[in-house]
């Protein structure tokens, strides 16, 4: 009776599980299988006598560097408290009663949810393809702002960078934003970090969970024009002045200048990713080849929430979407070579079982 | 040209300054000028190998500390990235167009811009007293939920708890919200802890970075009834899953966990205020002393511009506000004995100087 009608009404995000570290073979939320740079343990100690201070008010030292390696100016750099920060206050910065955000039908189902909370209408696009799992770029544009997660999730599937130009340009023309969500980019994707100086109307979101194996410290940034960047510095002053603390800010700083090191794991998960999906062809799996570390696939002759469920029993965990157009898929993080071996093993024994025939 | 509309015209909160670590006196953000209890630590040391994963998704094991240290029950607390986040949370949990929110003229000065960020309708109770820094109650209570910080800052000022009770009660009869900020709560005011099993409508909120030390972790936690934390959950996952990372979760459950060290700081804290208290009156300070870890005073015949700018020539840093009713006020920070002690012989310099007189 005391909650505002927004939060009674409001669809939550709905995070994958986090079951106990070491419980499971965790192969559910998209996480890397290597540990982060070993540069993170090191900068995260220098920091312990810092704890009782506030930290820096915008992660300027962390900025810093994001600007160094992308050969732009800290003014284009905003840090936030993981991607999900970030991409959430792009919604108040960027889009309001009058300027509307599009985003595909099926993408980060947290969008609507971001939408829904800072009250902004939103509206999706459909997807097109054989499978239904393409995003149709014409739709997309068809009015308002676009949200674009690029690669796509839960698809894997990757638009080239001329097909992202060409939108931030069709956008740029209505003073509409492009904000492209590319947590997943280092995994065979085509970053839009090249088109920034040219669009003023275009921002560039990333997170070091995926690809800087620091989901547990919750850290993402955007790149972009100086006066998107300002808009989301004041919904972040508005907000919560320091959402990234200062054992976050030293780690991200550490783990990001390790360039070489996050190349190297990238290119483990894509070997393991490309060698997974084959076998998983052979087993009668159906799906696309991703650009990202998870592949999206659905058996041509078992139940998606049969496979989950045997799965879970053996102990190894992916993700499932109770949504009926994708009810049949599984979307399976690309784990260690040895936690792939193990399975589909697993697969085995349960495709040879039986279970429910679809 | 990009940003909304809300955005381009809201009034940030802007935080005191946080210059590098050692180069000042800083006695301007009410830090703890001891460092946090020697578990927090051991208790970062061993969550280093869980960096790549995904922290918990409510805190669990900080939320549970936090629940037996207070009697209550998990689902009675709710922790986020700071009280800042917590507090920014309440707005679009508990108020909204038709539920109005009303706070102090003069008390922490974020809540006009959470306010403003969710587009909550707010209007502000003026000040009574002498000086101008009391809480109005009555005039309060006119109408809408309530944010309260006590001990308020920036006068230091408490209410006891009777009134607080009473104005859970006015509330409660009128359906609406009290929020109760206390930050400051551990260094000389009355917790309203203990009436939250009778108001459903109550809820108390608070910070690790002042009686924990562990401003640089961003930690805030609120206790009240389900249906109000339930409400803060929500609104949590509708705008980011785990704004609090790994690190600050373990942490901050072993800071909590150490009562006695808090209290001990919190007495030597209590002590060195009261010794300074009595030092600044008898150089020609003027207010009250304070139940907080911070003194509001002006000087009876110094600008506080001047004072607050030869204190900085001098590498001591305090916080002065630009208000027009304050200007003439400083907010400092109680800092170690030898830290006051150094801000002593400083005031004593300056003061013998002359500067402006008002």
């Amino acid at each position: 009776m005391f909650l505002s009608k927004k939060i009674r009404t409001i669809e939550p995000y709905v995070p994958g599980e986090q079951p106990r570290p070491g419980s499971m073979i965790k192969l559910n939320t998209n996480e890397n299988p290597y540990p982060p740079s070993k540069a993170v343990k090191g900068a995260i100690l220098a920091e312990l006598e810092n704890l009782r201070l506030y930290p820096e008010i915008n992660a300027e030292r962390f900025i810093q560097s994001v600007a160094e390696i992308e050969g732009l100016r800290p003014e284009n750099v905003f840090a936030g408290n993981g991607s999900d920060e970030v991409l959430s206050f792009c919604f108040p910065a960027f889009f309001d009663e009058k300027r509307h955000v599009r985003f595909p039908a099926l993408s980060y189902s947290f969008y609507p949810s971001f939408a829904q909370f800072f009250s902004i209408p939103y509206s999706t696009a459909p997807m097109k393809g054989e499978d239904g799992l393409d995003i149709d770029v014409e739709a997309l544009l068809s009015g308002g702002g676009v949200v674009l997660a690029n690669p796509n999730a839960p698809s894997g599937r990757a638009l080239p960078l001329a097909t992202v130009r060409s939108m931030a340009e069709t956008l740029l023309a209505r003073g509409e934003v492009l904000v492209v969500d590319e947590a997943y980019y280092a995994f065979g994707g085509e970053s839009a970090r090249p088109l920034i100086e040219e669009f003023p109307n275009l921002l560039v979101v990333r997170t070091l969970s995926k690809d800087h194996s620091l989901a547990g410290l919750r850290v993402g940034y955007a790149l972009g024009d100086a006066g998107l960047i300002e808009g989301l510095r004041r919904a972040k002053d508005s907000f919560n002045s320091y959402p990234l603390d200062c054992l976050a800010i030293a780690a991200a700083k550490a783990a990001i200048e390790d360039l070489e090191y996050a190349k190297a794991c990238a290119e483990r998960i894509v070997a393991t990713r490309d060698w997974f999906y084959a076998e998983a062809m052979k087993r009668g799996f159906i799906g696309q080849n991703s650009k990202t570390n998870f592949l999206f696939l659905r058996h041509g002759k078992k139940q998606g929430a049969w496979l989950f469920e045997e799965l879970k029993k053996r102990r190894i965990l992916v993700r499932r979407f109770g949504r009926p157009e994708i009810e049949d898929y599984l979307r399976i993080s690309i784990g260690t070579r040895e936690q792939m071996e193990e399975l589909l093993r697993a697969l085995d024994e349960i495709l040879n079982e039986g279970g429910k025939v679809l």
